[in-house]
């Protein structure tokens, strides 16, 4: 990376505790990667766990926040109950110029609705989107990447054309700077390939797309073209992406469940498993990509990463060098670009 | 059943030709189960497949029809253009009397149509509805059957709460007769399980569903819910259904590509691959499942029964003993008594 770039990262909130989250910005500091982690949350804690970890004190320090937002709570109330809480702490240090991005593994809708309440909107984007990245059977971009980009997979509700052509947009530009695709394939989740299928704002979006110059748009793709992965960048409303995708969750969960079954049952089958590592592999991606890297949150002037709950300390260090590409390359600017 | 039962069975239109058509109801003729069929379409064709059949010609009958919907054309137009073609012949047999429940495996948007054409829409319901059973990790029923059914998974869009409403009624007595589920648990799709969750009609179905007596109303379900199967029927919009049934359709494609792909590389997957047939079974009945049965188009008078377009005589053999158990059952007054 060109300059330093120093990443906000909410150490508190998630599933497995702050130690993950500890581990992942000790494992930043100690790679030369230009990346300077700020650890927001409870400094007795947080210190606690550093000093079992080898870390580089150049490259990481702690911030002190009282208070956190649990996984289990209405967001907009916690938000206004604990003000100097670690998320909206993390989030005035990128807003005042003190960090770059924000990263967090902590309630999804609190770390939207913090930015929201932080950060600008860019200019044309009158939602915010959670993006996810998910596994598909073909391979993207230079890297070959077994995974496509899907947006909105948060709230959004009875989004309008000019909502899903803003999340075409958003989409295809972090496709660009994160994934290196030079022109991401974008499509609109329909119920036919036809420009005339789907909702009145789909078919509104699909004529917008088609004369769009800033994205690569080939069109509706089906249900069917989610897992072949048809396409870089998959895009529908929030209501939508969500069930989509906690269905693709689900039938990853059930494939284990069967997979730890047989096992379990018969010693043929055990070998058979054994012997099949190397090909049930694919299969299992499903299963582990959660914890892969993070979803990032578009439409905001920062970047903001949400990692999974689960994370551990390979995925939050994920998340922190997205975030720190996401600065690097710009990826707000780009979006400014795509969307004039 | 009580007494005999017969069948109107669209024979042109499928993808593997009337051949799997007339074989289906071939055998059907052959068993003791009170089914009359009347295979409808090209007396010459059938005529020349059904001598290659042995069939009980009691039970069998050919009744001529000119014309054929084909798989890919617009239905109204096709319909409109073709009068006199098997599926609308096939409807008007069961509206006059001469059959009690109509089967196809023919164009699906077709044979919607020329139920809509054709038959009257039950009281209280405002749109028809397709649903589809797909396979579950979860056993449902007195027979464990690894399978759910969603609907619609049609073409609706915009549906308001009474539509919901109505599939979740309609969803609820098809399980009951067919799958002899005394009260079948029956969930609203959305974003979240609280009731809050979704769109303004999932809403408003919510609360109506809450106070129907005629329903086992469990509340709404999330997308991790779906391949899980805890409920015995899932309520959406066609929209929804349709993406969600056709993802579905997609990641089995694709589980089964791997396995295939692992098969054709390494002796030692391929000794795995058989080692596991057992355990692998349940994953390949997502394969398979479209082949089972039929899809059971929901709303009018007359029993409609839509088999997959690539039908072996299996499934439709399947088709027309479900539609013949809807006729014995009543399904219709089943229906009508749920919404009353």
């Amino acid at each position: 990376m060109s300059e330093p770039v120093t990443i906000a990262l909410d150490a508190m909130g998630s599933d497995g505790g702050a130690l993950p989250i500890v581990e992942g910005a000790a494992q930043v500091s100690r790679e030369d990667n230009g990346l300077h982690v700020l650890l927001v949350g409870h400094e007795a804690e947080l210190s606690e766990h550093l000093a079992q970890q080898r870390y580089d004190p150049e490259r990481l320090a702690i911030v002190h926040a009282d208070g956190v937002v649990p996984m289990d709570c209405k967001p907009a109330e916690a938000l206004d109950a604990e003000p100097a809480c670690s998320i909206l702490t993390a989030a005035a240090l990128v807003r005042d110029g003190d960090a770059d991005a924000l990263v967090s593994a902590g309630n999804t809708g609190a770390v939207i609705l913090s930015a929201a309440r932080t950060f600008e909107r860019l200019p044309g984007i009158r939602r915010a989107a959670l993006a996810a990245v998910y596994p598909t059977e073909a391979r993207h971009g230079p890297r070959d990447d077994p995974f496509a980009l899907m947006l909105d997979v948060g709230a959004t509700l009875n989004c309008n054309a000019e909502d899903l052509v803003g999340f075409a947009v958003m989409g295809s530009a972090y496709s660009r700077i994160i994934s290196d695709i030079g022109r991401p394939r974008v499509a609109l989740l329909s119920n036919g390939s036809e420009p005339s299928k789907g909702t009145p704002s789909i078919v509104e979006a699909h004529a917008l797309l088609k004369d769009n110059s800033a994205v690569e748009f080939v069109g509706n793709v089906e249900g069917l073209d989610i897992p072949r992965g048809t396409v870089d960048v998959v895009v529908c409303e929030g209501f939508l992406g969500n069930v989509v995708l906690k269905m693709l969750e689900g039938v990853s969960e059930v494939v284990s469940d069967i997979a730890r079954d047989a096992y379990a049952r018969k010693f043929l089958w055990r070998l058979g498993l054994t012997m099949l590592s190397q090909g049930l592999r694919q299969i299992r991606t499903m299963t582990d990509w959660k914890q892969y890297g993070g979803a990032p949150v578009l439409g905001f002037d920062k970047p903001v990463i949400k990692a999974h709950g689960r994370s551990n300390g390979r995925a939050i260090r994920n998340a922190l060098k997205v975030a720190g590409k996401a600065v690097d390359k710009d990826l707000a600017g780009e979006i400014r670009r795509g969307l004039s």
